[in-house]
């Protein structure tokens, strides 16, 4: 991956530099950055900071948080305690909060509740799925009832899912069968009840097709449920517009709701009334407080709460959606794609070729908020970049993951991480 | 509940308030007050402070707490980011709290994993006892297999664990059965699976056996889970003394670990490596790194974990445990039946006769760490307690209940409480 017209190690005053403060210059969303907190602890005295390519794993934290939740724990729990319940607006978080993400993800108010983690939701949403297949109709062609027992899930799936997968159908007398997205339609069958797909693979960063999967899905009178830990925030869902069924993400990546924020779950209107979730608990009841011995679900999203939510946790994640406020998902998507091109171009500039491969499809259409690119000794290689300040991951056994985050990430950021990536792979390699 | 030699209304300065004094000077335990946030944002200048007799529903907070959470805001998320999974020793944060809270609890090292909420960790202990009763032999009389088709819940539980334990029952092929705690001998039989109890009833603060019910349980070749909801950190629970199974807690309440704050599983040693949870999530994988497609069960109680933890809430959590140190529970529990035996005291000499009736045991073996009142127009009577510093709950439909924290309620409060109690129930009855 090398031109012949660059040098190896081309100082930050090179074209492409040049390029990069150009495209900072002129990037709309450019003042958003600092609206996050980005110093560098390990940095000398005037060196830049650190290049966070990471926010795919762990979303930077927005500056405006620490106050928020000192006022959370110091007023509203040490001062107010149980009173917050109802006078800081604590029982009700999950389904305000859930609202606040909803137009991130295409979806309607009404649909969404965050809490719990993006697992213990798998589970609520792919048991639910296969419950709603079986007690009635849900698709324009499908048959109904017990004899569904499949569930399909993508073969490349973060692997939680594909655990959960598994447990949900141990549970409902279903098989799991992992299958590749691209070939999911030629699995479908009357047989399938339900389908787990990630919008965006987390090792490679493809970005699957969602509106032609659903339809696919749908067509097989079979409900979709999708993983949108790598896609909400970095890109447009549409959940309503593409007919999704149920969903799941995490909120602490491109959501920047902080380390192990409660995840969220999306059931979509039209199934809620009978959607029967695995975990009935008190917070998901008719009437709460009326602890009456018998289950009666609460109508509306409210069915997908469990127990008591957490609440320091969802009160930063409420204060960290407000960095979205004006912020339009389009441009957003906009800027990523821009930084992702710009970085593949970098890397083929400044990397010898040969060193590295992309996993990353180059097509915009399959391509979601980060570059995957395997090399030899990728541990080692990672380690080395963040000693130079670049940050981004690394997963086995032999993958470099770079997430670019448009809500803090610019041109020159990545003009950087990618020729620090060059020395340091011509620095191994000659080692 | 009044005695003929003490007027209605007594002032501060009559006999139980001098005793109140003297208690509170011969209390080792009160010292630790000043471990706790207890401002009474209302009070006018120089008032008292809030009575607050509602620990058994939400902790205070810890003074040195926020600073700590501060701390993880500002340097673990915001400069050190995704370092902080092991420099700031979050991804080990579920079974290393696990270990802050077992003594408390009676369990040793190994045996407990904090995440998630209760009603979840509900869930996973008890489609884990039928799974375990269900794979092998589990105690000494009982025979195995899949015969064994009921699990016994207490009738008087708190709603969430009969509703969580009926999706239990029913994704497991089981019939749930309510039964009384004081008739569950009687219930047992080589049809049970397991057994679901409180160890302190939420609304009455009844204490439950837990030797002699986990004995009985065990007789039948059952398993016995506990929720230690109310009972952690009020008195002594001896889980591993005693033989329970599994148990689940929440550390909101007497654990003063915040809103929401994470719940606990616990699985007996013996019973970790058959222990086959129904949301095996990528962290109770024996290589969670290692992104694996096939599933295997990590050793010991990190089995216990599900998804990404929480970490804002945790370690709030962690750090409010630390209030704890070198506190015996032994010491709390005869400070806690101290407070609650003087309070029936003093309602008794304070409250005319026949304007409430007491829910709560008088046996000390048979009391939890709450005094349960019931009386007509209790919301009412609740409303009111509050607005005069006095803070309790209402549990519909007729149920006052006042929880006595040992770490930081002393007796004149409780004096209060019982004297202010006294006055409102005349001016409602009045009224």
């Amino acid at each position: 991956m090398s031109d012949t017209t660059e040098p190896v190690g081309i100082p930050a005053s090179g074209e492409r530099a040049v390029t990069a403060q150009q495209l900072d210059a002129a990037d709309l969303l450019a003042p958003l950055r600092s609206r996050f907190v980005l110093d560098d602890p390990d940095a000398a005295d005037g060196a830049d900071d650190a290049v966070y390519l990471d926010g795919n794993s762990l979303g930077a934290l927005p500056a405006h948080v620490p106050d928020r939740i000192s006022d959370v724990v110091r007023r509203q729990w040490g001062e107010l305690r149980i009173r917050s319940w109802d006078e800081s607006g604590w029982w009700t978080a999950p389904e305000r909060i859930g609202d606040r993400i909803a137009p991130l993800v295409g979806a309607a108010p009404g649909q969404i509740v965050v809490g719990d983690s993006t697992s213990v939701n798998v589970f609520k949403a792919l048991v639910g799925a296969v419950r709603l297949v079986r007690s009635g109709p849900v698709g324009p062609a499908g048959p109904v009832g017990e004899g569904r027992d499949e569930i399909l899930v993508d073969a490349t799936t973060f692997p939680t899912d594909g655990y959960i997968a598994e447990s949900a159908a141990r549970l409902t007398g279903c098989t799991l069968r992992p299958v590749n997205p691209a070939e999911l339609p030629a699995a479908l069958s009357d047989r399938t009840a339900a389908v787990l797909l990630n919008h965006v693979d987390y090792r490679t960063g493809r970005l699957h097709d969602l509106p032609s999967l659903t339809a696919a899905v749908h067509a097989a009178g079979a409900l979709a449920v999708w993983d949108l830990c790598h896609s909400a925030g970095a890109l447009p869902v549409g959940l309503d517009e593409h007919g999704v069924d149920l969903a799941v993400g995490c909120t602490y990546k491109y959501l920047n709701g902080g380390p192990g924020a409660p995840a969220y779950l999306y059931v979509r209107r039209c199934h809620q009334d009978r959607f029967d979730s695995p975990l009935p608990g008190w917070n998901s009841h008719a009437e709460p407080f009326g602890m009456r011995p018998d289950y009666e679900a609460a109508p509306g999203a409210v069915r997908g709460r469990v127990g008591t939510p957490d609440i320091l946790s969802m009160l930063a994640l409420e204060a960290a959606l407000e960095v979205w406020d004006g912020v339009s998902v389009a441009a957003v998507r906009a800027k990523s794609l821009a930084l992702s091109d710009f970085f593949l171009e970098c890397v083929t500039a400044y990397v010898p070729a040969g060193l590295v491969e992309s996993l990353t499809p180059v097509a915009h259409e399959e391509r979601g908020s980060q570059v995957a690119l395997r090399c030899p000794a990728a541990g080692d290689v990672m380690k080395r970049l963040i000693a130079r300040g670049v940050v981004g991951d690394f997963r086995r056994p032999d993958v470099l993951r770079f997430g670019f985050t448009p809500l803090y990430v610019g041109f020159a950021d990545v003009e950087r991480a990618a020729r620090v990536l060059g020395e340091v792979l011509v620095e191994v390699t000659a080692g």
